[in-house]
């Protein structure tokens, strides 16, 4: 099967899916992003990542390419094309074509490319064994709360990951304190059984996991507690774990070169990850 | 005549240039880039650029495309066959396109951008009348030393310096101090008659023309310190002014909504503008 993308108004073949070098998206990162996970043929959260689009789009002043419904339409159809039943849908929207200038072009239409790929979703190989995280310096932007394709920083740090074969980088801001992950959410759960994240403020992005896990663990027995938490704390916590439209909840049994707890996935992390697919799949019909 | 621009080794029209919708250059702003002004036909600063694109390569792990000398060619024929005498030659490496995915990809080739164009250089009308700048929170990341494409912050910043009629817009770190501009160094003249620019450490680009600057003023009789200063500094300096490839030297005569010294520009900022322009003239020819 020929897969195809969706590249301003045309789908075409993905090999030959291509965007103008002058697109503002490529010259100078002036654009945003989201990636909904599909399982079983429907979309994860669909609302809530409009939602955050639609906010990182005003965040940047950044005109819609077309209504939700449209975006919608067009985000289902190159589904359809590729056949994907379990993956991704990634849709980029840039401030469009113009001459290479730093201030918004005037009436050039913002672009959109949407890629449909088939991926695991939440493998569940990587739920049972856990993953190593490494940690870095956060060097990113003052605003990791928009959703921009601004993403050099992230590279990086995934890259010092993946060197170490780790499979995720935790950065550390100024205070000490963990952020998130370069395309995930921290978490923790403290010797005395809360389960902390970060406060979604402007240091993170506001991911559709975690907001998801919220409402879970707000409708159950655990308690939650939104703050920062230092790396000495996230070192010495009993479990670990990361959020994200990819892997769902996914514990983490190391970080840097010691263990987390017993080195293995906890019981809350695997309770979470177990309870939060259930509830996208409950909730995945449309 | 219908321009041309070089994309991964053809030489295309300007209009149907294009790059795959995967180049991480455009989603992930993982590349780097120089701009190289253009007077009378000769490349000015050509080996600074050079010097400075393969530092900003090295620093992200960014394979060269081709040799120095092959790149030299390249940018040489694309001038050449936009019969640009004066404007600027723009080159972008980005790290190539590959199916999305944070690290770095395998035996993917970097891909590489060239375009060219006619536009004034050092307008002599802006440097008569100099410029307003306006002063912004610095939101960048923290390597801005580095020329990468992940320039979103920096065209949010431009983008309210236009819609304050200002020039440029001078970026604010977290202690009150001016890094510099979105795409210009910051300079002012102190009462003392100091020149003073912040030091090229990781908070600012080391800008080509800032470099010039400082072997002519090094060679002169003013006196030059690198130092951080603050916006208040700025505020009561005797003259400012702003540096960049496409502007050469040209006065701020304002900043937000107070006049900078008399308002006009300074006799020290005419002089090196002034300076610079002949520096660039006799040092052009090749």
């Amino acid at each position: 099967m020929t897969r195809v993308a969706y590249v301003n108004g045309r789908y075409s073949p993905h090999g030959s899916a291509q965007i103008h070098i002058e697109d503002r998206g490529f010259l100078f990162a002036d654009g945003v992003y989201e990636v909904i996970a599909i399982r079983g043929g429907a979309f994860d959260d669909e609302d809530r990542h409009f939602a955050r689009l639609n906010r990182s789009r005003n965040e940047i002043g950044l005109a819609a390419p077309m209504s939700d419904a449209a975006l919608r339409a067009v985000i289902r159809e190159t589904v359809r094309r590729n056949r994907v039943a379990d993956g991704i849908v990634y849709l980029q929207i840039t401030r469009g074509s113009a001459p290479r200038d730093f201030g918004f072009p005037k009436a050039t239409p913002p672009s959109l490319v949407v890629i449909a790929r088939a991926q695991a979703i939440a493998s569940p190989r990587l739920v049972e064994h856990g993953v190593a995280v490494v940690t870095v310096p956060d060097l990113r932007w003052k605003r990791p709360d928009i959703k921009s394709v601004a993403l050099l920083p992230n590279v990086l740090a995934k890259q010092k990951a993946k060197e170490a074969k780790a499979y995720e980088a935790w950065q550390i801001d100024s205070e000490g304190n963990v952020t998130e992950g370069t395309s995930s959410n921290a978490w923790l759960v403290t010797t005395a059984n809360e389960v902390v994240t970060r406060q979604a403020d402007h240091s993170i992005l506001n991911g559709v996991t975690r907001l998801g896990l919220l409402d879970i663990i707000g409708s159950g027995d655990l308690r939650l507690v939104e703050r920062p938490f230092s790396l000495a704390e996230a070192r010495g916590a009993r479990e670990a774990f990361l959020t994200s439209s990819t892997n769902g909840v996914l514990p983490v049994v190391r970080i840097d070169d010691a263990p987390v707890g017993t080195g293995r996935p906890g019981p809350v992390a695997l309770a979470l990850a177990a309870a939060y697919g259930k509830h996208m799949l409950g909730d995945g019909a449309e």
